[in-house]
């Protein structure tokens, strides 16, 4: 059994042994699989595209979406089903955090993702286009501008995960996760969660 | 006496007994004004051209950039010298916070402004291209996509604004004051902050 998230730019595939491991969505052939692989899709083309697929089983239709909004995206969900009480951050193109209580979803929002903030910026003013610094000490008010835009970045954040984590557990997720992990370094760090909630997903419908 | 700010858009002009007052930079008529301008500037463009003409006073030779930082925008520095114990917050295309103690400045930083951030998210996903919702309760986290973009556009920059002011006052100016405010209702509104400042540079010459 294979486990997908077929996200914009990846295919990122989950199989117990082998661990986790991506494709570029834009040269996937799907004949080199196959086995069953039971997948979730942000990706419209995609997701159209498997349609026919015997193989390919679309988890869309067993998610319970009215436990979370009807807009939400379906990998975020799949992160949230991951845990019953925490803080989940999932860092990529987007920045998402979630609270989870007793397995409900309690609401979350969605912050840019620091490559998109860093075009951001520079839209704003070209004197403003840096790349950040992720070696900056939250505890020090900034004395420059590359310093001054990283910390704008970054202390916001962490200051309102901070606040909506209190006791609970924070997990991270996300291609970012790294760089976000030293400024909450009580945080876990989990490049499977998605793959955890699709699991649980697929054990709904048995 | 006239004193200037002049922006990349707008030259922003206050005149005691007339108010503040502004006109577009790129159809500004030099030559409709005849008295002495004070002014300062951002615009590099206006800046040179304003070097001849004689009446124009530039007061970049007077301001102590080393009390700042070199790169700050001088129009930052204004508003930061009209303040002796504040938490500065100039809500503009970006949003500026910095903390001003006993006429030192501690430090600062820079947040996206709330255009340049629905751009931002809107570049993530066009699925992300929302208007800000403006009447959220920030204590209740958001359970769809409008409220949960414009949460992560304000309640971090909040959370930071409460963390860093303390309980020193917090004044806020810019062209988004007024969106900000009532996410943090104990601050102050002030437009002419920066003209406040420029009195400062300018007493500080005679």
């Amino acid at each position: 059994m294979i486990l997908c998230d077929i996200g914009n730019t990846h295919f990122f595939f989950f199989e117990e042994g082998r661990g986790s491991y991506k494709h570029k969505a834009d040269a996937f052939d799907i004949s080199s699989i196959s086995e069953t692989v039971y997948f979730i899709s942000v990706n419209h083309y995609w997701e159209k595209r498997l349609e026919h697929e015997e193989n390919w089983i679309n988890l869309r239709e067993c998610v319970d979406f009215s436990a979370f909004y009807e807009s939400m995206g379906i990998d975020r969900i799949a992160c949230c089903m991951a845990a019953e009480n925490a803080l989940i951050i999932d860092a990529g193109s987007a920045i998402t955090v979630d609270r989870m209580e007793q397995a409900h979803h309690r609401g979350g929002y969605i912050y840019p993702g620091f490559a998109a903030l860093e075009k951001c910026y520079k839209s704003i003013s070209p004197r403003l286009g840096v790349s950040f610094n992720f070696d900056i000490d939250l505890a020090i008010i900034p004395k420059n501008t590359r310093d001054a835009l990283s910390y704008g970045a970054l202390a916001p954040l962490v200051c309102s995960i901070r606040e909506l984590s209190q006791d609970s557990s924070v997990i991270i997720t996300g291609g970012d996760a790294e760089k976000l992990h030293p400024f909450v370094p009580h945080a876990l760090i989990d490049h499977e969660l998605v793959f955890k909630g699709i699991k649980k997903i697929i054990e709904g419908i048995a």
